[in-house]
């Protein structure tokens, strides 16, 4: 049940460390979300990384395309600027749960092959709280250069909500 | 909090290194499902394995109907078979969420009780997300012949939904 | 990425235990509740423990209102009684489901700040399940005299959902 491009570890006490490690990042990740903290968005990332949206109908087709693509921390940065600014004018409560973390296995160059489940739910003013995504984050993460936590080489968020709505453009 | 019918284990150590198994299990398990591969699903069962789907009233009720059931390897094949021809008719994305897992104790023949809560989210073609059943696994866990992980061999979803759709014979 | 209030303890491997010790008491409160068994679900707290379900915007305001506000055991077990009571005429299940668990820090009196995200999900009868609340557990645990587990010095459950149900007053 590896994915087909990376080096299986086949250590488990390593692969759970890193699951534990990994579990611990997303639940910072999702905390600076959840709090709107969005100009923090980018410290999660190296500085060459891929950020990509896109739907599960476009990545199982190995298609490129997606929502959103956010190449390098020039862009990543672009981006929370960006949405820090509309968000002001669009008051939305997101909360983040992250679930189902798995560790698929660790390439010759120490990068980590992830993924997880998120699920997005929203609330806006006076109105109940929905799911706004659901899917499955598909990940590439590297030991940062100081040896403590890690950083997100690749996020690609991988939705199954087909209904794009219009504040979709945030990061997930 | 124990359940009746087991022997407790007092070691906290071993109960929570099971715990971590047993989502890293639960983690595989919903990955096969989320992606549709329905052939493999039967593997994470024993040959004789009990799998049922039940309403919460009739489990709480001790009433042995169900939505589903499923004994022996045979009927988790025939099963897995059925539902992946059905599919190819339905295109739909199921997302898995296991959290909240704990393990109950382990009797004397090594049988582990544990239960953890599952929520499936379904997302059909052109259509908004939406909860499709949340409930509890209760679950009767064997470790592996070659002790290389675990095995079900009893797993009972207890829904909570009482709204049944057509789609609800999926395993989940 | 600490609580401003709060000593941080530097040594991951401390904070990482104690995680998994939270998610597990997590686990045991969310399947008390879920079970209904809401006479137990005092003793999850000390003596002189604060309860309270507050909205985000109060919570963000700084205000001390909010839906629910519990200090102390006997306002506690007075609660889980009426509710005990109440629930008689209203029956529903519950399921919750708690992620992203994150430790902040300890203090210097041993005090360990929380967080974590919680879903509650709602199926009455004949009705589909919904999302009843959504929000984050923002925590004060500390160790029971007899050193075995935690208990809650104070629990703020801050509610993201801005329409409250005729139900919001059930313990989360």
């Amino acid at each position: 049940m590896l994915g087909e491009t990376v080096e299986p570890v086949v250590d488990r006490t390593v692969l759970r460390e890193l699951r534990f490690e990994i579990e611990e990042f997303n639940a910072e990740y999702a905390a600076v979300l959840d709090a709107g903290r969005l100009e923090e968005w980018p410290s999660f990332f190296t500085e060459d990384a891929l950020y990509v949206i896109t739907a599960k109908e476009n990545a199982d087709a190995g298609l490129p395309v997606g929502l959103v693509y956010s190449e390098g921390m020039g862009m990543l940065k672009d981006r929370a600027f960006a949405i820090a600014k509309t968000a002001m004018f669009a008051p939305r409560y997101l909360r983040h749960y992250v679930t189902n973390a798995r560790v698929l296995g660790v390439d010759s160059d120490g990068v980590i092959a992830a993924e997880a489940n998120y699920m997005v739910l929203q609330t806006l003013v006076d109105e109940p709280t929905t799911i706004h995504q659901a899917g499955c984050y598909r990940d590439r993460f590297v030991r940062r250069p100081d040896s403590r936590g890690l950083l997100l080489k690749e996020r690609r968020c991988v939705y199954d909500s087909l209904l794009i709505d219009n504040s979709l453009a945030f990061p997930v």
